[in-house]
Protein backbone atom coordinates (compact mmCIF):
# COMPACT_ATOMS: atom_id res chain seq x y z
CA UNK A 1 0.00 0.00 0.00
CA UNK A 2 1.36 3.52 -0.54
CA UNK A 3 1.65 6.11 2.29
CA UNK A 4 2.99 9.10 2.01
CA UNK A 5 2.52 12.22 3.64
CA UNK A 6 2.66 15.03 1.40
CA UNK A 7 2.58 18.18 4.22
CA UNK A 8 6.20 19.28 3.78
CA UNK A 9 7.21 18.64 -0.25
CA UNK A 10 10.62 19.61 -0.84
CA UNK A 11 11.80 20.63 -4.81
CA UNK A 12 14.69 20.59 -4.91
CA UNK A 13 16.82 23.13 -7.16
CA UNK A 14 20.48 23.31 -8.13
CA UNK A 15 20.50 26.99 -9.36
CA UNK A 16 19.45 28.13 -5.64
CA UNK A 17 21.72 25.18 -3.54
CA UNK A 18 24.85 24.29 -5.15
CA UNK A 19 24.76 20.35 -6.06
CA UNK A 20 27.79 19.75 -3.17
CA UNK A 21 25.00 21.29 -0.31
CA UNK A 22 22.37 19.28 -1.92
CA UNK A 23 22.40 16.48 0.71
CA UNK A 24 23.60 18.28 3.58
CA UNK A 25 20.02 20.92 2.48
CA UNK A 26 17.47 18.36 2.43
CA UNK A 27 19.11 16.21 5.27
CA UNK A 28 18.29 19.71 7.25
CA UNK A 29 14.86 20.06 5.51
CA UNK A 30 13.50 16.28 6.78
CA UNK A 31 14.76 17.15 10.03
CA UNK A 32 12.67 19.66 10.11
CA UNK A 33 9.33 18.79 9.02
CA UNK A 34 9.84 17.77 5.54
CA UNK A 35 8.30 14.89 4.58
CA UNK A 36 8.86 13.94 0.74
CA UNK A 37 11.39 15.48 -1.55
CA UNK A 38 11.17 15.24 -5.17
CA UNK A 39 14.76 15.90 -7.26
CA UNK A 40 14.18 18.12 -9.94
CA UNK A 41 17.55 18.56 -12.36
CA UNK A 42 17.44 19.99 -15.83
CA UNK A 43 20.63 20.14 -18.11
CA UNK A 44 22.77 17.25 -16.49
CA UNK A 45 23.98 14.12 -17.62
CA UNK A 46 21.84 11.02 -16.91
CA UNK A 47 24.98 9.87 -15.25
CA UNK A 48 25.24 12.84 -12.55
CA UNK A 49 21.46 12.84 -12.47
CA UNK A 50 21.64 8.74 -11.53
CA UNK A 51 24.10 9.20 -9.02
CA UNK A 52 22.70 12.02 -7.20
CA UNK A 53 19.55 10.39 -6.97
CA UNK A 54 21.31 7.28 -5.56
CA UNK A 55 22.98 9.45 -3.19
CA UNK A 56 19.69 11.12 -2.29
CA UNK A 57 17.96 8.02 -1.81
CA UNK A 58 20.17 6.58 0.39
CA UNK A 59 19.33 9.77 2.87
CA UNK A 60 15.70 9.75 2.02
CA UNK A 61 15.86 5.83 3.29
CA UNK A 62 17.57 6.23 6.11
CA UNK A 63 15.34 9.37 7.10
CA UNK A 64 12.49 7.07 6.07
CA UNK A 65 10.98 9.95 3.72
CA UNK A 66 10.23 8.99 0.11
CA UNK A 67 12.05 10.39 -2.83
CA UNK A 68 10.12 11.11 -5.90
CA UNK A 69 12.34 11.92 -9.52
CA UNK A 70 11.25 14.18 -11.57
CA UNK A 71 10.24 13.37 -15.23
CA UNK A 72 13.07 10.91 -15.91
CA UNK A 73 11.57 7.50 -15.22
CA UNK A 74 14.73 5.73 -16.10
CA UNK A 75 16.28 7.86 -13.42
CA UNK A 76 13.96 6.71 -10.71
CA UNK A 77 13.61 3.17 -11.95
CA UNK A 78 17.91 2.63 -11.77
CA UNK A 79 17.85 4.54 -8.51
CA UNK A 80 15.29 2.95 -6.49
CA UNK A 81 13.57 6.21 -6.15
CA UNK A 82 9.92 5.78 -4.44
CA UNK A 83 8.35 6.98 -7.35
CA UNK A 84 8.49 10.09 -10.44
CA UNK A 85 6.80 13.38 -10.83
CA UNK A 86 5.04 13.70 -14.01
CA UNK A 87 4.24 17.30 -15.69
CA UNK A 88 1.86 17.88 -18.90
CA UNK A 89 4.90 17.26 -21.30
CA UNK A 90 6.22 14.51 -20.10
CA UNK A 91 5.88 10.68 -20.37
CA UNK A 92 2.58 9.29 -20.56
CA UNK A 93 1.09 8.30 -16.84
CA UNK A 94 0.22 4.83 -18.69
CA UNK A 95 3.43 4.42 -19.77
CA UNK A 96 4.88 5.29 -16.46
CA UNK A 97 2.50 3.50 -14.33
CA UNK A 98 3.42 -0.04 -16.98
CA UNK A 99 7.18 0.20 -16.15
CA UNK A 100 7.18 1.44 -12.77
CA UNK A 101 4.13 -0.81 -11.30
CA UNK A 102 1.54 0.06 -8.75
CA UNK A 103 3.02 0.29 -5.58
CA UNK A 104 5.09 3.17 -6.44
CA UNK A 105 4.13 7.03 -6.62
CA UNK A 106 3.25 8.86 -10.23
CA UNK A 107 2.42 12.67 -9.63
CA UNK A 108 1.21 14.70 -11.80
CA UNK A 109 1.13 18.45 -12.24
CA UNK A 110 -2.16 20.32 -12.91
CA UNK A 111 -2.64 23.41 -14.19
CA UNK A 112 -6.84 23.35 -13.98
CA UNK A 113 -9.18 21.26 -13.40
CA UNK A 114 -9.63 19.27 -16.47
CA UNK A 115 -6.11 18.26 -16.35
CA UNK A 116 -6.42 17.16 -12.62
CA UNK A 117 -9.91 14.91 -13.42
CA UNK A 118 -7.91 13.35 -16.46
CA UNK A 119 -4.66 12.38 -14.53
CA UNK A 120 -6.73 11.05 -11.60
CA UNK A 121 -8.69 8.76 -14.13
CA UNK A 122 -5.52 7.83 -15.74
CA UNK A 123 -4.06 6.97 -12.59
CA UNK A 124 -1.87 9.34 -10.80
CA UNK A 125 -1.19 8.71 -7.22
CA UNK A 126 -1.22 12.57 -6.30
CA UNK A 127 -1.44 15.71 -7.75
CA UNK A 128 0.91 18.93 -7.82
CA UNK A 129 -1.45 22.20 -8.65
CA UNK A 130 -0.40 25.53 -9.68
CA UNK A 131 1.10 27.67 -9.81
CA UNK A 132 -0.63 28.84 -6.70
CA UNK A 133 1.17 32.20 -6.66
CA UNK A 134 4.16 33.80 -8.90
CA UNK A 135 7.16 32.26 -9.15
CA UNK A 136 10.41 32.72 -10.22
CA UNK A 137 11.77 29.16 -10.14
CA UNK A 138 9.84 27.48 -13.37
CA UNK A 139 9.43 30.47 -16.11
CA UNK A 140 6.33 28.01 -18.42
CA UNK A 141 4.39 28.02 -15.02
CA UNK A 142 1.54 29.91 -15.24
CA UNK A 143 -0.26 31.51 -12.13
CA UNK A 144 -3.40 30.06 -11.74
CA UNK A 145 -4.42 31.43 -7.83
CA UNK A 146 -5.44 30.18 -4.81
CA UNK A 147 -9.18 29.52 -6.01
CA UNK A 148 -7.48 26.70 -8.43
CA UNK A 149 -6.99 24.62 -5.52
CA UNK A 150 -10.36 24.45 -4.38
CA UNK A 151 -11.49 24.08 -7.87
CA UNK A 152 -9.68 21.28 -8.20
CA UNK A 153 -10.24 19.86 -4.72
CA UNK A 154 -13.75 19.50 -5.36
CA UNK A 155 -12.94 18.05 -8.68
CA UNK A 156 -10.59 14.81 -7.72
CA UNK A 157 -10.58 12.36 -4.52
CA UNK A 158 -6.69 11.89 -4.64
CA UNK A 159 -4.43 14.12 -2.68
CA UNK A 160 -3.58 17.47 -3.94
CA UNK A 161 -0.21 20.03 -2.79
CA UNK A 162 -0.34 23.34 -3.76
CA UNK A 163 2.59 24.80 -5.66
CA UNK A 164 4.21 28.19 -6.89
CA UNK A 165 6.04 30.38 -4.84
CA UNK A 166 4.63 29.20 -1.50
CA UNK A 167 6.57 30.12 1.39
CA UNK A 168 6.16 30.78 4.95
CA UNK A 169 4.83 34.08 4.65
CA UNK A 170 2.06 33.67 2.50
CA UNK A 171 0.99 29.77 3.30
CA UNK A 172 -1.89 31.28 5.56
CA UNK A 173 -3.95 32.48 2.44
CA UNK A 174 -4.06 28.82 1.60
CA UNK A 175 -6.24 27.94 4.50
CA UNK A 176 -9.67 26.36 4.13
CA UNK A 177 -8.56 24.83 0.49
CA UNK A 178 -8.30 21.59 1.83
CA UNK A 179 -4.55 20.86 0.32
CA UNK A 180 -2.93 17.79 1.87
CA UNK A 181 0.55 19.57 1.76
CA UNK A 182 2.37 22.42 0.28
CA UNK A 183 5.26 21.96 -2.42
CA UNK A 184 8.20 24.67 -1.97
CA UNK A 185 11.59 25.07 -3.73
CA UNK A 186 12.78 28.63 -2.90
CA UNK A 187 11.06 28.63 0.77
CA UNK A 188 13.61 25.96 1.79
CA UNK A 189 16.24 25.61 -0.85
CA UNK A 190 17.81 29.30 -0.54
CA UNK A 191 16.93 29.36 3.29
CA UNK A 192 19.53 29.85 5.42
CA UNK A 193 18.01 27.73 7.57
CA UNK A 194 16.25 25.05 5.97
CA UNK A 195 15.37 22.87 8.98
CA UNK A 196 13.66 26.26 10.39
CA UNK A 197 12.32 27.15 7.13
CA UNK A 198 11.00 23.25 6.75
CA UNK A 199 10.11 23.41 10.51
CA UNK A 200 7.95 26.47 10.29
CA UNK A 201 5.95 25.15 7.07
CA UNK A 202 5.16 22.20 8.99
CA UNK A 203 3.72 24.12 11.27
CA UNK A 204 1.87 26.43 9.70
CA UNK A 205 0.55 23.86 7.17
CA UNK A 206 -1.08 21.87 10.19
CA UNK A 207 -3.10 24.51 10.42
CA UNK A 208 -4.38 25.18 6.70
CA UNK B 1 19.85 -14.13 -29.22
CA UNK B 2 20.57 -10.71 -30.37
CA UNK B 3 20.96 -10.59 -33.85
CA UNK B 4 21.85 -7.26 -35.29
CA UNK B 5 23.68 -5.32 -38.59
CA UNK B 6 25.32 -2.15 -37.90
CA UNK B 7 26.72 -1.93 -41.26
CA UNK B 8 25.05 1.36 -42.44
CA UNK B 9 23.82 2.87 -38.77
CA UNK B 10 21.87 6.27 -39.22
CA UNK B 11 22.13 8.71 -36.28
CA UNK B 12 19.13 10.78 -36.55
CA UNK B 13 19.76 14.67 -36.18
CA UNK B 14 16.50 17.65 -36.20
CA UNK B 15 18.86 19.78 -36.85
CA UNK B 16 19.81 18.70 -39.98
CA UNK B 17 16.31 17.27 -40.64
CA UNK B 18 12.99 18.84 -39.48
CA UNK B 19 10.94 16.78 -37.29
CA UNK B 20 8.25 16.58 -39.32
CA UNK B 21 10.55 14.51 -42.37
CA UNK B 22 12.64 12.33 -40.15
CA UNK B 23 9.60 9.53 -40.66
CA UNK B 24 10.30 10.00 -44.26
CA UNK B 25 13.97 10.70 -44.37
CA UNK B 26 14.62 7.33 -42.38
CA UNK B 27 12.30 5.12 -43.96
CA UNK B 28 14.31 6.23 -47.05
CA UNK B 29 17.30 5.63 -45.75
CA UNK B 30 16.35 1.93 -44.91
CA UNK B 31 14.91 1.39 -48.04
CA UNK B 32 18.71 2.52 -49.41
CA UNK B 33 20.45 0.12 -47.15
CA UNK B 34 20.34 1.46 -43.30
CA UNK B 35 20.81 -1.18 -41.22
CA UNK B 36 20.00 0.16 -37.71
CA UNK B 37 18.60 3.37 -36.51
CA UNK B 38 19.28 5.05 -33.13
CA UNK B 39 17.04 8.12 -32.72
CA UNK B 40 19.21 10.98 -31.09
CA UNK B 41 17.37 13.97 -29.36
CA UNK B 42 18.29 16.59 -26.88
CA UNK B 43 16.28 19.24 -26.09
CA UNK B 44 12.88 17.92 -26.08
CA UNK B 45 10.29 17.49 -23.85
CA UNK B 46 9.98 13.42 -22.98
CA UNK B 47 6.29 13.12 -24.06
CA UNK B 48 7.46 14.73 -27.66
CA UNK B 49 10.43 12.65 -27.75
CA UNK B 50 8.37 8.97 -26.61
CA UNK B 51 5.85 9.90 -29.25
CA UNK B 52 8.77 9.98 -31.96
CA UNK B 53 10.36 7.09 -30.42
CA UNK B 54 7.04 5.03 -31.00
CA UNK B 55 6.15 6.25 -34.20
CA UNK B 56 9.83 5.41 -35.36
CA UNK B 57 9.53 2.02 -33.95
CA UNK B 58 6.18 1.21 -35.29
CA UNK B 59 8.44 1.87 -38.88
CA UNK B 60 11.56 0.43 -37.93
CA UNK B 61 9.11 -2.84 -37.17
CA UNK B 62 7.48 -2.35 -40.27
CA UNK B 63 11.17 -2.46 -42.29
CA UNK B 64 12.60 -5.06 -39.99
CA UNK B 65 15.12 -2.90 -38.59
CA UNK B 66 16.63 -2.38 -34.79
CA UNK B 67 15.70 1.44 -33.26
CA UNK B 68 17.76 2.32 -30.68
CA UNK B 69 17.42 5.45 -28.31
CA UNK B 70 19.96 7.93 -27.06
CA UNK B 71 20.77 7.67 -23.81
CA UNK B 72 17.50 7.70 -22.65
CA UNK B 73 16.54 4.40 -21.31
CA UNK B 74 13.18 5.42 -20.10
CA UNK B 75 12.63 6.45 -23.75
CA UNK B 76 13.89 3.33 -24.78
CA UNK B 77 11.42 1.49 -22.44
CA UNK B 78 8.11 3.04 -22.98
CA UNK B 79 8.35 3.04 -26.62
CA UNK B 80 9.74 -0.47 -27.14
CA UNK B 81 13.15 -0.10 -28.67
CA UNK B 82 14.91 -2.71 -29.43
CA UNK B 83 17.44 -0.59 -27.21
CA UNK B 84 19.73 2.15 -26.15
CA UNK B 85 23.13 3.55 -26.84
CA UNK B 86 24.78 5.22 -24.69
CA UNK B 87 27.65 7.43 -23.84
CA UNK B 88 30.06 7.77 -20.94
CA UNK B 89 28.53 10.23 -19.44
CA UNK B 90 25.02 8.72 -19.30
CA UNK B 91 23.47 5.56 -17.06
CA UNK B 92 25.69 2.86 -15.95
CA UNK B 93 25.56 0.43 -17.99
CA UNK B 94 25.25 -2.38 -15.35
CA UNK B 95 22.38 -0.16 -14.55
CA UNK B 96 20.60 -0.06 -18.24
CA UNK B 97 21.47 -3.78 -18.61
CA UNK B 98 19.44 -4.39 -15.14
CA UNK B 99 15.93 -2.60 -16.39
CA UNK B 100 16.19 -3.54 -20.37
CA UNK B 101 17.39 -7.55 -19.99
CA UNK B 102 19.17 -9.63 -21.65
CA UNK B 103 17.52 -9.56 -24.93
CA UNK B 104 17.66 -6.04 -25.97
CA UNK B 105 21.12 -4.22 -27.18
CA UNK B 106 23.00 -1.66 -25.38
CA UNK B 107 25.78 -0.07 -27.56
CA UNK B 108 28.31 2.10 -25.84
CA UNK B 109 30.36 4.98 -26.85
CA UNK B 110 34.11 4.70 -26.75
CA UNK B 111 36.95 7.17 -27.32
CA UNK B 112 39.90 5.03 -25.91
CA UNK B 113 41.13 1.38 -25.91
CA UNK B 114 40.60 1.53 -21.82
CA UNK B 115 36.94 2.29 -22.64
CA UNK B 116 36.41 0.11 -25.03
CA UNK B 117 37.67 -2.69 -22.71
CA UNK B 118 35.63 -2.02 -20.02
CA UNK B 119 32.64 -1.37 -22.16
CA UNK B 120 32.93 -4.81 -23.19
CA UNK B 121 33.38 -6.17 -20.14
CA UNK B 122 30.42 -4.50 -18.55
CA UNK B 123 27.84 -6.37 -20.97
CA UNK B 124 28.21 -3.70 -23.46
CA UNK B 125 26.53 -5.35 -27.01
CA UNK B 126 28.94 -3.18 -29.19
CA UNK B 127 30.93 -0.12 -29.42
CA UNK B 128 30.49 3.10 -31.04
CA UNK B 129 34.10 3.84 -31.88
CA UNK B 130 35.27 8.00 -32.49
CA UNK B 131 34.46 10.68 -33.78
CA UNK B 132 37.05 9.14 -36.56
CA UNK B 133 36.82 12.40 -38.60
CA UNK B 134 36.53 15.90 -37.84
CA UNK B 135 32.59 16.34 -36.94
CA UNK B 136 30.20 18.99 -36.49
CA UNK B 137 27.69 17.58 -35.23
CA UNK B 138 28.60 16.36 -31.74
CA UNK B 139 30.74 19.56 -30.40
CA UNK B 140 32.22 17.78 -27.17
CA UNK B 141 33.90 14.50 -29.29
CA UNK B 142 37.10 14.16 -29.46
CA UNK B 143 38.59 13.08 -32.78
CA UNK B 144 40.41 10.02 -32.17
CA UNK B 145 41.92 9.32 -35.53
CA UNK B 146 41.37 6.22 -38.09
CA UNK B 147 44.18 4.10 -36.04
CA UNK B 148 41.89 4.02 -32.80
CA UNK B 149 39.73 1.71 -34.87
CA UNK B 150 42.35 -0.99 -35.18
CA UNK B 151 43.58 -0.74 -31.68
CA UNK B 152 39.50 -0.95 -30.49
CA UNK B 153 39.20 -4.08 -32.79
CA UNK B 154 42.51 -5.54 -31.28
CA UNK B 155 41.23 -5.20 -27.82
CA UNK B 156 37.84 -6.19 -27.86
CA UNK B 157 35.46 -8.95 -29.61
CA UNK B 158 32.12 -7.55 -29.62
CA UNK B 159 30.84 -5.65 -32.89
CA UNK B 160 32.17 -2.11 -33.53
CA UNK B 161 31.37 1.01 -35.89
CA UNK B 162 33.21 3.95 -36.63
CA UNK B 163 31.53 7.63 -36.12
CA UNK B 164 32.11 10.95 -36.64
CA UNK B 165 32.39 12.41 -39.89
CA UNK B 166 32.70 9.57 -41.94
CA UNK B 167 30.73 9.69 -45.80
CA UNK B 168 30.85 8.26 -49.17
CA UNK B 169 33.90 10.64 -49.72
CA UNK B 170 36.02 8.90 -46.48
CA UNK B 171 34.52 6.07 -46.01
CA UNK B 172 37.46 4.41 -47.84
CA UNK B 173 40.26 5.11 -46.05
CA UNK B 174 38.24 2.76 -43.22
CA UNK B 175 39.59 0.05 -45.59
CA UNK B 176 41.27 -2.72 -43.25
CA UNK B 177 40.36 -1.68 -39.75
CA UNK B 178 38.60 -4.24 -39.10
CA UNK B 179 34.83 -2.71 -37.97
CA UNK B 180 31.11 -3.94 -38.72
CA UNK B 181 29.82 -0.28 -39.67
CA UNK B 182 30.01 3.03 -40.39
CA UNK B 183 27.51 5.34 -38.31
CA UNK B 184 26.50 8.32 -39.89
CA UNK B 185 24.77 11.32 -39.21
CA UNK B 186 24.74 14.13 -41.60
CA UNK B 187 25.69 12.00 -44.80
CA UNK B 188 21.91 10.72 -44.73
CA UNK B 189 19.89 13.37 -42.66
CA UNK B 190 21.43 16.13 -44.40
CA UNK B 191 21.28 14.65 -47.97
CA UNK B 192 19.30 15.68 -50.56
CA UNK B 193 18.46 11.56 -51.69
CA UNK B 194 19.03 9.58 -48.17
CA UNK B 195 18.47 6.50 -50.37
CA UNK B 196 21.17 7.10 -52.57
CA UNK B 197 23.61 8.06 -50.00
CA UNK B 198 22.38 5.47 -47.71
CA UNK B 199 22.91 2.69 -50.73
CA UNK B 200 26.26 4.14 -51.88
CA UNK B 201 27.54 3.60 -48.14
CA UNK B 202 25.80 0.61 -48.42
CA UNK B 203 28.21 -0.59 -51.18
CA UNK B 204 30.87 1.01 -49.91
CA UNK B 205 30.99 -0.55 -46.10
CA UNK B 206 30.82 -4.14 -48.19
CA UNK B 207 34.15 -3.17 -49.54
CA UNK B 208 35.74 -2.53 -46.21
Amino acid sequence: MKNFDLSVYLVTDTDMCPRENLLDVCEKAVLGGATLIQLREKNISSRLFYEEAVALKQLCSKLNVPLLINDRLDIALASGADGVHIGQSDLPIEAVRGLLGNDRIIGVSAGCVKEAVNAEKRGADYLGVGAVFPTSTKDDAENVGIDMLRKVRSAVKIPIVGIGGINTENIEKLKGTGIDGVAVVSCIMASDDPKAAAAELKEKVEKL
